[in-house]
């Protein structure tokens, strides 16, 4: 692929754009914005969008949008300014993406989703469509999150206090749950589709309902058909994950000095 | 009407509109759609957007994406291609239809509404704003989803297990209900607003709660002023609906051999 | 700042902007809106989005949008035609505010926001991101939506019946709560997050769950690290608040006459 910039996106003369870039119809690339090689962006993004203080400051200066290589950044996207933005990024429509994130590498951000700022996701992570990461999250490697699930941080609203949810590694959070400020979803622990969460899910373990009480361990879930177990999930679902090739036994064997 | 298209659209010489349409500033209609007379569609809309291995793909085709007459698709929609759309469709702001729906006549599709792809709607169906509607849901006619519904499709998620949502005829599911996986909502039954539904709902029942319980038939529903019946609905609304001019009774006689 | 349009905008020769504002790039601006001065508008705005009888009326007449002084309109919001907006009013990306909407000023509507018409909202009320207020909600001063809230109107959906949802000052609804229709929040009190509100809570009265129980007053609820009280909490949070400068207390002694 060429870099292939359409004549409708605006481009400012102080955005970097790598090599083998595409840059869709009507987009908009603001100061400082860096685009690693071969990312496609889609129409109507905004990249760079200015924070806050744009709109009081006189001598604003838009902080450092870092992106990686190979994103695709689909159509209506906006990514704010001053966050770091690993490789192989991938946005839903209208994704949102706010100011001093820190993403890893894989990260899938659905559509309609909002990462409000000031948050941290690891690798691999899957974010899918209309979730919103309050500020101060902090978002292990390999977590999914389904839709519209809700990462609280404020313990008495409104308050000036600010209490992140914390998500441990291969952690799976059902549809439209919702998360209370602080608590830890800990290591391959599941959260039930349409849960209140108000308290610490230890690893491995099944929470469901409002408020969400302890109903299993992971692995006592089977398949309704074969009565298979289905968890935990890397053991059954590898497309897109870095042991798609060999097993999660065997890479995570081969990883077994990793520490996230 | 006289056909007018806004000199800053953008739109595809391998794209089919026919007569009397009218496409607003900044909108983009990629190759192989197909918009029916008299399409109205706002600024800012994307017509049949590319699927996902339009980046990965160097000989990527776009599917067709067939709009029937009349629709009017609100500014900043997004209809991917590869779908099959039929007339007098409405879309809000921003809603987004994915690949491979298809969906009846005289269908509303709430602004932030997301169709996942591969769904089936039938006609008259109105999916209110921000509702989620899962891959593989199959929606009857009549059918209302409130705001904010959620449809999920993966019994053990994440996994390459698919069960999409059933609902029939006249059913409708209350503001921010979710919907568990394989579920089916028969006929004419209600699902009260904020619910969690894990299992099927007969015909003409009631639910609500987290979990959802049973608790009424629809005819025991009263009006809190009146006590009159407030179902089964069409019998007491019929703004939009075929039965308008000659009630739900009269027309549902006249069409009693149907079978949708 | 000196007036800034972007030669990309698309301004009705029917529309009145004040001195001193600046409009983003592929922003339109339709007849009969009247920016205040000092406004800011971001790309790809719609200001004075027409009406739903536009696509069906031959002499259609786009009814005035009034926008007051010093607005932050960020990117792709849409603000329908026939409001009228107080000064000093904050949009997030991509909110939308529909028609006949009477809001005061120093109001703030988050990112995806649906202010769905006919609304009436006071002074310094916060609307986070992806709230959904119904249609003929009548929200009061210093009211706090957090993510994701609904507010309803239908009591027997689908029907022609609206009761839409009221909200008295001071009043707080944590993020994902869902208020039934026609139900009154009173003046201080506290719904917890995740909450499906079928009845009126009192002044003062904190609840949550679903159904939403009682489950303490305002001043009983405490930090959880101090022990201190929390709330009302305009006596521990003053920011962007009228009270900024000389705390609640002394700021209410001064306006005790005052009738909202």
């Amino acid at each position: 692929m060429e870099t292939s910039i359409h004549p409708t996106a605006i481009i400012s003369k102080h955005a970097v754009l790598e090599e083998n870039v595409s840059i869709g119809p009507y987009s908009i690339i603001h100061d400082n914005v860096h685009l690693g090689s071969g990312g496609i962006v889609g129409p109507y993004c905004i990249l760079g969008e200015p924070l806050a203080n744009f709109y009081q400051d006189e001598v604003y200066e838009n902080p450092t949008l870092d992106i990686g290589c190979d994103a695709v950044i689909r159509s209506q996207t906006i990514l704010y300014a001053g966050s770091q933005l690993g490789d192989h990024l991938e946005t839903g429509n209208r994704a949102i993406i706010r100011e001093k994130s820190s993403i890893g590498h894989h990260v899938r951000i659905g559509m309609h989703a909002e990462i409000q700022g000031f948050c941290t996701i690891g690798n691999y992570t899957r974010i899918n469509s209309a979730v919103h990461v309050g500020q101060f999250s902090m978002i292990g490697n390999f977590v999914w999150l389904f839709p519209f699930v809700v990462l609280t941080n404020d313990p008495h609203p409104p308050s000036e206090a600010v209490e992140g949810v914390k998500i441990s590694d291969y952690a799976v959070i059902g549809a439209k749950s919702v998360l209370l400020p602080g608590i830890h979803i800990d290591s391959h622990a599941l959260v039930g589709a349409g849960s209140v969460v108000y308290h610490d899910v230890p690893a491995g373990i099944v929470v469901a309902g409002n408020p969400a009480r302890r109903i299993a361990t992971i692995d006592q879930l089977k398949d309704r058909i074969t009565g298979e177990s289905t968890y935990p999930w890397p053991e059954h679902f590898s497309r897109g994950m870095p042991w798609q090739e060999v097993g999660f036994k065997a890479w995570i064997a081969g990883h077994s000095e990793r520490k996230e």
